[in-house]
């Protein structure tokens, strides 16, 4: 649930007053709530214990890697799902136990398992027969065996923009279920590396069951014809949360959420369930916060020009995401706005005709549930640097998560 | 013209064997050629130079702003056209002198406009009443007197793709005609500025030129209507390339595009004319070189995983965008194949359904006409570090010209 609102006229996040942050440190910048993680986190957990006993949270790095908030999660008991070399190092030194941590991703480089290896990870999420011959070849080297999920690509098509839907055949990602049986009955794939779980992940914002559960089905059959005992079901990450006030579909409640992956489950032993979420804990957590530099009225085209760009924040450009926008000040008298950034680009909008009221230089905006795929996906795009990040701590006090970056070292 | 090619059975970029550069650097990596940068910068220059008295080639960094680059183009007498302080900082570090320096762009905040006027720029390009109005105050504030060209909005629709199309009216960028004309004949916009110039800018990657005519010939009537002798008009950038072999349309050729602002450029006395390439002066000047990891059968779908992604080049994923991508080593015997990266998204995809040969391990591909828009937009998402960059210098000795970042510091 958001928790952006107006008290006595003034934007607040979580009881926090914008004002006082735009005041201190230069626009624009990411705003995270350490208690708001902390709560969505200890929720996603809570509700899943009430329905497994042996669940493990892996938070997804890709939403967000900001050092300061993987330790809050690491503190909370979260592992990690990483996609490279670099989220490995990152959730180590977060202080998340490498045997929380499963490797995702159909491009890990040698270098990347090398790294993993010498950790012993938890899992190595394989996407492909020459993946796994890769690692086996590797760990064989090390002396080493490897823990092995291998991913099935259930051939489901999911209900999200098509840029982050992963589990159809025509998809990268993934074993088709033939494959994958004719894998684990191969013994050459073995040698020096453990079957240990199945994982399945179909797509990102994910706002309906329907597939999802579909997904759970063919994992479970798939397990029930492996002789193997499994560890574990990896059953991803990807349910979608609420970034309009009236998104239609909503996003499924966790125990929505929960109740389709039990239900669908049939695995005929117990075994530990995986999670793998990212945006659903974190996107919440954050907000967006530009300064208005200017307005511009184009015959019936009302513009606010603010001073944070689709550099910045690249989900409205890259997948025409929907965000809400607060302005900082809020009245009766409002007009139709596009709010757009200073790159040169008709892309860098971060909304089209939105009902705002007259903005004016120094007023700022607020856009809402950008916690995750925010700072992440960041770029340095007309020599720009990339935005700071803030935490607001539990007592209120603000501190600096992520330092301007030099702009003649670029 | 590209200037990709096999020899023996090996790929040359510029007669320059890529293997050479795979086998001394880590992939992935952008890689320049000298010669074709000056040979193009010099192309575009001389042309202009046939149909115009005095034109001013100022390159649009927002391109590629990489440092080296910068210098050889500002060692062949090249002015540059900028859009943040970022940018500005560059072009000087570079050699590029500020008298031939354009600062275009929405949302000039006071900090860049001041940095701007210290170093007495030859133009800001203005975009709406506001911005001209701080101009003027902050100029008035250091005593100087600013150089102003008012941009524009001709209301035309550039044939290109709607991201990267700036000069409809419902578009952030220029001024309509009635206001610009208003602000001209209005004393309160011009105590500590002066009017050196009108320029317009109506898209990026065009291939026709209907819009770009019209827009000329209402820069020109414009022009005619103001009483105060002009030095010059910007006629702005965005000449397109071929991406693909059989574009449709094609980009026109250089003499069709100086001829086409020529033939209607009308203003009644003589003034310079400046130009703003990017793309058409440095696409064809680079590659994006990335190594075979692997490959994967999905029952139709044959994708080979190469160890670059969407974070180094963005283009495909954001814009759509096609290129030529060649494999390392050239066959009779190919298969309809998905080019694909490293990241966790469906997007990461450079081409589909291209007929290459089977690739393994360690071949490689070249992604052809990388040179713009390549690193200038890419991000460090998955926690990835951007690409390194490397230059073929005219003898074919190969230099770093970026390098690679620090994970740990990211």
């Amino acid at each position: 649930m958001r928790t952006i609102h107006y008290k006595d006229k003034k934007l607040f996040f979580e009881n926090y007053k914008i004002e006082n942050a735009v005041n201190s440190f230069p626009t624009p910048f990411y705003l995270y709530s350490k208690q708001k993680l902390i709560n969505n986190f200890l929720s996603f957990q809570q509700t899943a214990k009430e329905y497994f006993d042996m669940p493990e949270i892996c938070f997804a790095l890709k939403a967000n890697s900001n050092l300061e908030l993987l330790k809050i999660l690491s503190s909370q008991g979260s592992g990690a799902d990483i996609v490279s070399g670099g989220e490995l190092i990152r959730a180590i030194n977060a202080g998340i136990s490498p045997k929380k941590i499963v490797f995702s991703g159909v491009g890990k480089t040698k270098d990347e398992i090398n790294l993993a290896l010498d950790r012993d990870i938890m899992s190595f999420n394989v996407e492909s027969a020459e993946e796994l011959m890769l690692i086996n070849k590797l760990a064989k080297h090390k002396n080493k065996v490897a823990n092995i999920a291998l991913r099935i690509n259930p051939k489901v098509k999911a209900l999200t923009h098509k840029y982050i839907s992963t589990g159809y055949k025509t998809h990268k990602f993934g074993l088709l279920e033939k494959d994958l049986l004719g894998i684990v009955n191969d013994d050459t794939f073995w040698t020096s590396s453990k079957l240990v779980g199945l994982s399945v992940h179909i797509g990102s914002q994910l706002t309906c069951l329907e597939a999802t559960k579909k997904a759970i089905q063919q994992i479970s059959d798939c397990a029930n014809k492996i002789s193997t005992k499994l560890e574990f079901i990896d059953v991803g990450g990807g349910l979608g949360v609420n970034y309009s006030n009236d998104q239609k579909p909503k996003a499924p409640t966790l125990n929505e959420y929960m109740i389709a992956i039990r239900d669908n489950l049939k695995v005929n032993y117990p075994l530990k369930i995986v999670f793998e979420p990212g945006r659903s804990i974190i996107a919440s957590t954050g907000v967006f916060v530009s300064k208005v530099l200017r307005s511009k009225q184009s015959e019936d085209c009302h513009f606010i020009i603010v001073d944070g760009g689709m550099n910045d924040f690249a989900r409205p450009s890259l997948y025409q995401a929907y965000h809400e926008i607060y302005p900082s000040k809020d009245c009766n008298q409002k007009i139709e706005t596009d709010i757009v950034g200073p790159i040169c680009e008709t892309a860098d909008c971060f909304g089209e005709k939105r009902m705002l009221p007259k903005l004016k230089e120094d007023d700022f905006i607020v856009i809402a549930d950008t916690g995750a795929y925010g700072h992440s996906m960041s770029s340095n795009y007309n020599l720009r640097s990339k935005p700071i990040e803030l935490l607001i701590n539990n007592d209120h006090s603000l501190i600096q998560i992520r330092d301007k970056q030099n702009l003649e070292t670029l």
